[in-house]
């Protein structure tokens, strides 16, 4: 079970996450590229730390909004979300070349990964951006119950996916996550954490009804941009091993 | 005697040239990677024009600065100038893989450029970009009385360099060009500017004091950004043949 | 009956519309502010024109959008589309005041503009905007059946509207635009736009159904960005002396 | 003896400074505009707290870099620096008139105030784009040996000018600021900053020479984006009554 992580996400004079802590716990970093965050010298930065501590590289492509983090969802066309996934992926693997690393996979970021989820011509876009760049890098997306479906759209375009699962939110017995705003949405606390990942692990989690569902997830999403989160990823990183 | 032209200089709904009309008649395309001009769509639109008429495609990085088309010079450090070609160079490759074509020359853009051939440290830091990104890709400058030492340099990196003249300019006896601005810079007239492209074809140009000097370019830049300068192009292709 | 048109449209070095010849025809200037188009120096130009052709001035926020210019949705929370129209209102307005002229309306571009036909939320915020910026600007917008309740809802805020029509757009019935991509949406020909300017102008249009409807408004919208636009402008003037 | 401090200098999700501590010790907020730091709602924000706390606003506009924080110089005309000054101050004011207060003063950032005090075209576009907009503006700069002509100069803009020291950097005994990077350039550990505090609020400074000179200033610059800086401001607030 790999950990993955949102990185490279300061820009210029602002920082954002504490990342020489974070990087030696983790296995893949989900490096911004430019659009939502990411100067080319704070990625850069990044990606040093990345091949110091053997971390695997993904690039992270948003919709173009420094001021929205990329959390605002924007009406582009499919060409738009196509060109802005090939330009970014390849910025990012521009750096990396430089470092002697490469881009291992592709997992949007903020806006652009919840509207892959819910608009087919969405994920249509960026699965054709990878198919055309390189279909031997895999797509990953939330574990849901549309997993399936999502393998099979990718299939079409000869594009892998990796499904991820997250440590600190509570699931629906659908294997959706609880909506934050709900009761229970966010786990609080290390133990409940870490008992999760455990199940995540072994391949089910415990759903918001209190019984046990079965979960696949290839890898599990953590949160580095502060100092609690990186104590969390410290200690799932012992649990795990 | 191949020709470039700086081309994917449009932005959004902005259009700077007419791409179609020109790419037929030139080698060499500059494409604009984001920083001065050129977004991901504009760029991949230009890109497919020039993979139809087998255009050799060169990355043309800037200074971050829309506003000013890059023509602005900006007090970067090396290590910032190094990392923004990196990231352009990348970005410009993304979309060059995706139509099946790739980046094969490297030539700086208006201020970076000329701060290129006047500050060692600049020329250096997109040589040091280059050469870990892919040491066989030549950087394109232009044909001063320099050129033996930039090759010197570039040959530190392991870089070439390509040699560029212009068709348009009045070169001085010291194989500099008139500065813009004083009397006689810029050849008007066809006639002037055929006669200029046959005498550097066969490495010599006539300079402001009447005379021929010896000037050896790898590659003439021409102006596709105006129906005048496309005019113009047009009939240096049927010069050269 | 006045004659309203987007300006300030040019970014740096790219130019949108041929801003002379339209000036000396038309009564007002939405003048983008620098989110979807309009660097400060482009801005300050196209106010010197107005001034010259006394043409009064109206701002024209948009979304922070340059590669989509402003036509792409974005999910903004009512603060954020708040803060933005203030932050673009005002900009104008320093500009404004170094030529000796004001802003006197505010007309939301694009998609912020669609945004705020179909959605409350984002013409309150607007609202909101302009009544703690300067009541005494009215909100333009389009004449459409929902009228009666835009006016309520910007007397709530203590704001007044004007209301536009368009020359060259068919009406439905009902008195709105015919959707783009119908048939019959567009007007074509001089002849046909003329004739819809002169019964605009007398309160009434030739719906798509052949039959005439009352219609009320304030001002025409019309279009400069391209020479076939700049003479259609040149003939309604003349029309409307 | 008035404290000024840099604020607004937060960008969406990337938080600058604790301004909710820093603001009720200062007299004055130099509040950024948009160009180097501070979104729309950012600079709302900053603007309420300035209002909670009865701080005078500034403007506080730079060089359009956000990547560089405004820092890194850039070959703007005059034409280009007056316009965007207009327009910076304008937006200010846009979102100050919505607060319920007003732009008191300019003072420009970063790399735009160190060429301005070197450059003096670019301290009359300054001088000139204030003098069009509200010539009641004073602009704030650093009291040096050319005091006297800078405040000439900005006379015959009819603008007056404000004169800031700092408390945490040596002068020279020509009463210039000890170059960064030079030995003793910066005052370490409170004791020395509070005495040069008082030194200045009484007219003169300890200077490296070990000699005291006379320095004429109005207001004193603080800084606010680190824990030890809000410390120190608090200790001079105490110190100055």
């Amino acid at each position: 079970m790999k950990l993955n992580c949102d990185l490279g996400e300061s820009f210029g004079r602002w920082q954002m996450a504490d990342e020489a802590a974070v990087m030696p716990y983790i296995d893949m970093a989900n490096v911004a590229c430019g659009f939502h965050a990411g100067d080319p010298l704070t990625i850069l930065r990044t990606l040093e730390l990345a091949v110091h501590d053997g971390v695997q590289v993904g690039a992270h492509p948003a919709y173009p909004d420094l001021v929205g983090f990329g959390r605002r969802s924007m009406q582009c066309t499919a060409d738009e979300v196509r060109a802005m996934v090939l330009y970014q992926v390849g910025a990012l693997q521009g750096l990396c070349t430089a470092v002697g690393t490469r881009v291992t996979y592709v997992k949007p970021h903020g806006a652009l990964y919840h509207d892959m989820l819910r608009d087919e011509s969405v994920l249509r876009a960026i699965l054709s951006a990878i198919a055309s760049y390189a279909a031997d890098l895999p797509l990953m997306l939330m574990a849901t119950p549309e997993a399936g479906e999502h393998r099979r759209l990718a299939a079409e375009y000869g594009v892998g996916i990796l499904l991820e699962a997250f440590a600190d939110r509570r699931y629906t017995p659908e294997g959706r996550l609880v909506p934050r705003g709900e009761k229970g949405a966010v786990l609080h606390g290390r133990g409940q954490i870490l008992q999760q990942v455990r199940e995540i692990a072994a391949g089910s989690v415990t759903a918001s009804d209190g019984r046990q569902y079965p979960l696949a997830a290839d890898t599990l999403c953590v949160h580095g941009d502060n100092p609690e989160g990186v104590a969390t990823i410290v200690e799932i990183r012992r649990e795990l091993g």
